[in-house]
């Protein structure tokens, strides 16, 4: 960390940061400039410290130096972390396609929608049973019953389920029948939540929070991974800003900054991350030629009658026109989709 | 709800979302205009069918007219509700503070500020025993021991506890030492949580989301209502905005807007609104000034040596002195603090 | 335009906003809900009336039903627009790339990078001659010296110059030297800048300003269409969000979103839209893949010793092989760079 | 500045960015950390040398210790500006308000509304001539006739004119019958008329873009400061942020902030920081109570019949009650109003 003083800072307050550093177990050096004086404080410790020391007489602002991230960061791992999981796998040269309804709505809907998402090539089956709504007045899912239609499609597919889990008392219940648990991007920051999700063996895919910094994102991954969960996957899927033509605002640069900051797979949602239909298939090439690991993405049978999000979800031919032309950019960037 | 067709949808189109709409339970209402088609859909549904015909063809976007939410709206219940609870009052023409720690962190330390800001006029105390932290290496709070030593300040000084609830499995633990549930902004769509606070028989004080909008919002506080707890302060704590010369951006026009909407009390953090001790007094007395209900400040006794967010804690001599400059501004409208 | 009532409005409110609008020249339609009643305002007229309703007594707001645009929407004009100057092609299925460095700095630097990019493939050459810089203390370019500079090196390799202007007063000056007129985000809504170039024959490339919306950006290109300037593209280059990993935001999806909506041709630029070197190529093949028709990049030969932006200019080796990967993701989408 | 290296980065290459440093006329002083390298460069200079070490090889960041603006710091001159000019005062104990409407509409309008504000208790006049218009096909002002109309206001009342410029050759115009020329926000970062203001010897009220951060907003008000005028206020307007209930977000934060880092004088506009009427009061006397220095509201005699703006005009008898309203608060913080 670096320590800043205001112009004007007295020896003695000087003096007193430089003890404060000392005590938290810190090695200080002073570099007395023209205009102020700034204190290097030296040494492991990432936390805490850095708001101790804001708050001493006499100090403008702490610049802190290292990533607050461990277990997520390249620093410590190099390699790219691939996860597999029955038909699904995303990671180094693998593209993995998640796509599905927004809700299980039923038997039906469930099945048909496997059947056709599998067959234009996606290995995931997404699909809502527990749903956060921002609404109290809407459909919130068929819960465990539409668990048990995922696990028969899943049966009838091979694809693996990817499907959120919104309460820690629910994360067993969730793994029974999911390959991948889901939090959900108004639960990035449920701690209790993350730590369930820690604790258990089945891959995680985290939503970032609509305004989340990569910093908070990476350390809500951190969450899981410390408590014993290496299998993480991030997925950006937009970030609310002033802008109104879409839903959210779907901010691609995220794509290369994760891979140069962390090894874990990035998996895009162009559906949140847009908003409308028309917008998803342009959206999802973009993010394989950004080098995007995977994609999550909403489909239904007959939008128009969809229970949830209708308006940003794929028909059966417009995913499968996306998933021929996310392929020619796959190919294009050396990958296998 | 208005249904605005594009420009040259067929006629066969228009009668296609005529027949959706009163499949849906509405009356329509057709409109042909200069340019385009618009479609009134008529009757009291809220929920779904805005989705539904959203995705039809020719739609160009739909229109709501109606509010999402009820039971927190003026239009359902016009005079302000006001939240009492031992000490605290907050609504009407009375201004409650709470005031105190972030966290609680020892029993000297609760104990002191909670008679400091009890003498300085606070009727609440605040102080933080299940932390939310970004960083899973930071201090995660004292736990079930915090919610006791809150409970002995209480019983020495008559103010009311008012402390986070993280997860729905710890409510009636906490329930049972608090005067109020806090709900944080990072939990402020987490559905299940709010379900077990509207079941509580104690009032909750329910932070905005740094980046939820006023429909979200009490959206958030409809849960809670509806399950049953009708006792909701609203609490202003700062959004995520592109400034960076403070923690969140604090937007006070929230709270005349709020009282135009919503019949609950709206209370502001310019703690957490601002990030910086020298910038909360001046809000407060805004905040007071702009029409708050409530004030929730951090002060601690001694900030440099707290254990988290120093750098916004007022000293016990800079609370005291903005109580007096905050009670001056009551004064001048209308109110008491 | 709609107007809604608010709850309880009146009978004579409602004949009051009846009147306004046929004052207005419109056509006045009462819908009367279940909850409140709306008036469907019908006609030609585009500005002003909005306002005009807005503040009525009883009403709660205004809702447009058309666009503000008229000359830049596709509803006027579907093809489309094709800019095309010297080896500068940009529209339909050409990708026109323009690459230079953030400022002319020497006779040599720019001949160099000329040379360079035109090598690589690029049809245009920028470089800043009037600088706009945030601190009246940074290098605010060689100005009419720098024009000269980027005629040599247009006369040298047939690349179209595209530089910007800064003030109604220069735009003969830089009309002389250059292919394309540049106005930067900052000048977004600076009007007598926008009519001063729509007086002009030479093509412009309007910069989307930081903060601005899309109805914004394309009623900025509206003033340079009306004024008779119909040759203009448009250029997303990033928002201003909270994201403090990257210099502003890149939204792609106003790629696709913006052909929809017009007709003119939409350039991305992956260098201020990022303000990182490294991610700068990876998003301009994302900006290609989401149906960007150019791209403008910033190239210096020793990006270290540039005067302005060196951080997010691309080496010539990097700028090459940016070209080569670019090209196969325009062949993926059926195009040709 | 402090120079961070990558973990890992070579001797060599620290050893390259010592030299830099030393090219640039800095001292250099490298510590050498558990996990990292950091290098203090040390010296007087402000700009470029930032960018130019930025792009070094090995570097993961540079860090800027000081404030980039000079002449508008509190670093360099201490006492608060007061800026007086007929009937208006703004700055230290002395709120100033200026009104009047967003545009001068007829010689009626103006003269009656310059009545009304004086009688209220304004010291200035505020009224559009030239307007910035977001629409080509909005009303655009009635530019010289409507200065000469307020000029006229001016002798009947005594009120200080405040008006925008929009172009710099227009700034002998205006300053011809205005007191105050004020730079509209979406000019913040038009540079030719910052300087152009910045050469006339009438007061200027520079209003912050609604992406500008506080460097920025500064930086610009240096533009005016440097080229030789003095008398420079700051106006806070309002920001653009995901929020969608207000036209702007208001982040009153900004008062004392700036009042911490720069001695010129702050005024708040409530009406465009809202966009609505009904909030302008609330907001007006919020900004007050933060230690605003000055206000500018816009106020119309009859706002339904406003040529622009109308739905966040004050009628007169708001406006009245506002300014009790506000001279209370006043009163409470100290001040005169």
């Amino acid at each position: 960390m670096i320590v800043v003083m205001k112009p004007g800072a007295s020896q003695q307050q000087v003096q007193h940061i430089v003890e404060r550093i000392e005590q938290l177990g810190l090695r200080s050096h002073i570099i007395v400039g023209t205009e102020r004086t700034v204190i290097a404080a030296l040494g492991e410790k990432r936390d805490g410290a850095k708001q101790a020391l804001e708050t001493g007489e006499g100090v403008e602002k702490v610049v802190p130096i290292l990533a607050p991230y461990k277990m997520a960061s390249t620093e410590v791992k190099k390699e790219p972390t691939v996860v597999e999981t029955l038909g699904l796998k995303i990671g180094r040269d693998r593209i993995g396609v998640i796509a599905g309804p927004c809700s299980v709505e039923s038997r039906e809907q469930i099945l048909e929608i496997a059947q056709l998402v599998k067959e234009a090539g996606a290995g995931g089956l997404r699909g809502g049973a527990f749903k956060p709504r921002t609404s109290p007045y809407s459909f919130q899912g068929m819960k465990e019953k539409g668990l048990e239609l995922l696990a028969e499609a899943r049966n009838k597919t091979g694809l693996a389920i990817v499907t959120e889990v919104m309460a820690p008392e629910h994360v067993s219940l969730v793994a029974r029948y999911a390959a991948v648990l889901q939090v959900g991007a108004r639960n990035m920051q449920n701690y209790p939540l993350l730590e369930a999700v820690g604790e258990c063996d089945k891959p995680a895919l985290l939503k970032r929070g609509p305004s989340a910094t990569m910093d908070e994102f990476l350390l809500a991954a951190e969450y899981i991974l410390k408590t014993g969960n290496q299998r993480v996957m991030l997925c950006e899927r937009g970030i609310r800003t002033f802008e109104d033509h879409t839903r959210f605002t779907l901010p691609l640069a995220t794509v290369p900054f994760l891979h140069q900051t962390t090894h874990l797979p990035i998996v895009v949602d162009p559906s949140h991350g847009t908003g409308k239909a028309s917008l998803v298939a342009p959206m999802a090439m973009a993010a394989v030629a950004a080098g995007a690991d995977g994609l999550i993405v909403e489909v239904h049978p007959d939008p128009e009658k969809a229970l949830s999000d209708g308006f940003q979800a794929l028909t059966p031919a417009v995913f499968r026109q996306m998933m021929v032309d996310c392929r020619k950019i796959a190919v294009a960037v050396g990958k296998k989709l």
